[in-house]
């Protein structure tokens, strides 16, 4: 089955859009894990006990865990052995580059890892994001409209044929789409931008940041989404959820915020 | 001092634009290294022994270090600990996220692993590059205009003001070099865009992958670098000169490799 066909099937049948970032700093976990060996993996092994009957996937940022170093790598492979099989994974990694690179990128996030979706930067083109593309059951989510400020300063440049860049993004890449594993990255910060790349591009699924502390709103995500045949969509929340609580109920609390958010999505 | 400035005042003194890749691939390794306990870094080691009088920096491509899973980490590491200080070290990472993200993949490439510089995609604007930049010390290689088929893609899509993407991404990155640490990634496989860039960002570094097996000539590269005053630049080879010889006379044949490319940029 197809990475698209496969997300689309859970979200039905877990009846959830929602998608927890598991992107944990070691400087603001709960003090009630910090007692454990290994701190880090006491949090997400509570957090992922208490939401994943309710998530559909877990985004996990390899930023975090690079900046922890050697050990950085262990904690994120026994981060993965704990995710059930029901809760796809994402390695937000927005990864890219020429194509022996890429495959290399793709042998490590896929394979080593076993992670089945990645992030990926459009900027170099086909040839950079090929390799990610060859399984169809790996999902590959590549930038397209970015949640953040800079977004503005090429994503959204006009070109010649009077469209901003990014819709140039979408529709090229709607194009690359055979094996049905291509989904957008499109920030909720851009209600309107948001529509209109849904619209170029509705075969493709979507991956939504910035609700939440971001500023982005839910009830104008879900507007873009009207059209039942559209592509599969998540939403993203990291800090939201996973930081709900800094207190012994951390987990609990992590749970009541991921339920929140879902039925707020349905 | 500012990276551009040490990397102008060390291709001074060491008479040398050349920058050698150190992307070692398992398969790849000549017969006499794979006896040692650990053959990569036994490659490395003697790759470097043999040209670091000759190169000016080193870049290791991140990609081929995590495509060896956990002990890619302590390779890279111990890699790194070899190469003498009249070295510069980028690790060719093509990183980018929003900024909270990118902060945490500088303190990894910085400050955990001690690189001089790194690459970063351009794609999600200033908010994404700044955490990067904030160390004046510590180079920062943006792409602009890449080596590969992909580059036309997007990069080359012209904008309403009737100029292609990346010199809007060159123009527009020339004014974040507050500290004098920005460089740009042009392909040697685009001479006359790579002119026309570095009129455009003239006081930018300049690194120049694409060489050698990629197609790019090395006097067309020279050509558009006759302003003296211009930001300093480097041309890499990697396969070129790492996998000049498969035999025991590897690191010779390396060395050979490297001073006839540096020869001719001289």
């Amino acid at each position: 089955m197809s990475f698209n066909e496969n997300l689309k099937s859970l979200i039905k049948s877990k009846k959830s859009h929602l998608c927890i970032g598991l992107d944990v700093d070691e400087t603001k976990l709960p003090q009630s894990v910090l007692s454990s060996d290994e701190p880090i993996l006491a949090f997400n092994q509570q957090i992922i006990k208490y939401t994943e009957d309710i998530a559909v996937v877990f985004k996990l940022n390899l930023a975090f865990y690079e900046a922890m170093g050697e050990k950085g790598y262990r904690i994120l492979q026994e981060t993965l052995s704990m995710i059930p099989k029901d809760v796809l994974t994402v390695a937000d990694a927005k990864r890219g580059d020429i194509s022996n690179s890429s495959s290399m990128y793709a042998k490590a996030i896929f394979e080593d890892l076993g992670f089945d979706a990645v992030t990926v930067n459009p900027y170099m083109g086909f040839d950079s994001v090929e390799p990610f593309l060859k399984d169809q059951e790996k999902g590959v989510f590549i930038l397209v409209l970015t949640s953040n400020e800079g977004s503005s300063d090429f994503q959204q440049i006009e070109s010649a044929d009077g469209i901003p860049m990014f819709l140039e993004v979408a529709k090229k890449i709607s194009k690359w789409n055979g094996n049905d594993n291509i989904g957008m990255v499109l920030g909720a910060t851009h209600p309107e931008e948001l529509e209109s790349a849904v619209k170029a591009a509705p075969k493709l699924s979507v991956l939504i940041p910035g609700v939440g502390k971001q500023g982005g709103e839910v009830k104008r995500v879900k507007a873009a989404f009207k059209d039942s045949e559209q592509g599969p969509y998540i939403v993203n929340s990291s800090r939201g959820i996973i930081y709900a609580s800094s207190g012994e109920d951390f987990a609990s609390e992590a749970r009541e915020a991921a339920k929140e958010l879902r039925d707020e999505l349905n």
